[in-house]
């Protein structure tokens, strides 16, 4: 399995570059686990998701902490066909197949119950899509289902699911709609939105 | 069918109010096509994939003109089976089935190669998801073999590929890969982020 995820800090500043460094300075601890690679548009961190999304939570704090109006936009993948397998994506979150949908909706609910506080409040938007399957709506509905009930939903809007709340429940519960939707083998990408700090709100 | 577009743009700048009412103000002629609706995290642009593109080409560059680093991050996503069926969305470049890839791949080129310039040169990367099917790998990989083709490929990376070049020839190539490559009929999704007057080349 290969695992990783694109991810832009877009700070609406003109000292963008610092308030960047700050993000990756807080991101520090989790950089020990992935690979990262960056150029002009995106910096590739590869890992499994339980390294992904803690480390997307400490890049985007980290940078929102200058009360800076922030966004972190990622491409999160895995399991895609094309990519070689890596021992460094190896997940402990993907063994296994596909459980009943409710448990997997009570097992999320409950880690995103268990998620630590950050003190940043934050908006997002995530779309989910489990590729390669003619039930991926199926999935999309289950991952609703939960999200509605993650104690940090915001309302759907079409294509994608907005959510709010801290910043450590936001993301744990992105990262279980990634980890318990679509195929633990399959081919699944997740596309999503985090703000910080906006002057409208979120 | 529905189709249409979460938009957000991200200007490196204090001023970045300024600047994103810029880029709106150039997509003056598109919003007439276009319903529209946004709140903190994006704005939403219903349309056709015809009008959906340029519109998104006329905001970058609209607000790159200002010479700030600026970026736009963009969810595109067509019949999507849990949205309704608008007839606004219709689209003549979603009519009839799926012809030969090399036919596509020719036509995709073709538009490319007609497409206005802009004088605004840009830096994106794509990543196409054509959903509900087992066959997803193959249109992603005609959709890469047009890419390479299309004479504003930058380079492959994991889970995307990196065009650049002027800003219209790059909308057009992207606007190509998302209604030629995948089912007409089909649920087909795109990640997109185009970046302009970057500090680091792009």
């Amino acid at each position: 399995m290969f695992s990783g995820a694109h991810v832009a800090l877009y700070p609406m500043t003109d000292r963008f570059v610092p308030v960047i460094l700050d993000g990756i300075a807080a991101m520090k601890h989790d950089r020990n686990h992935l690979r990262i690679e960056t150029d002009d548009l995106s910096t590739l961190l590869v890992g499994p998701p339980e390294d992904l999304f803690p480390a997307m939570r400490d890049l985007l704090v980290g940078a929102a902490r200058s009360g800076t109006h922030v966004v972190l936009s990622a491409h999160v993948s895995r399991g895609c066909p094309g990519e070689p397998d890596d021992p460094a994506c190896h997940s402990a979150e993907l063994a296994g197949g596909l459980a009943p949908a409710s448990e997997r909706i009570e097992a999320a609910r409950a880690a995103v119950a268990a998620a630590r506080s950050t003190g940043q409040s934050i908006a997002a938007q995530i779309a989910l899509h489990p590729l390669g399957t003619a039930g991926h709506m199926d999935e999309i509905g289950h991952c609703i289902a939960f999200l509605r009930e993650s104690g940090v939903h915001d309302r759907a809007k079409h294509f994608c699911t907005k959510l709010g709340g801290d910043a450590g429940p936001v993301f744990a519960a992105m990262a279980e709609a990634f980890v318990r939707f679509g195929d633990p083998a399959g081919h699944v990408t997740m596309t999503l939105t985090a703000s910080a700090n906006s002057p409208t709100g979120g």
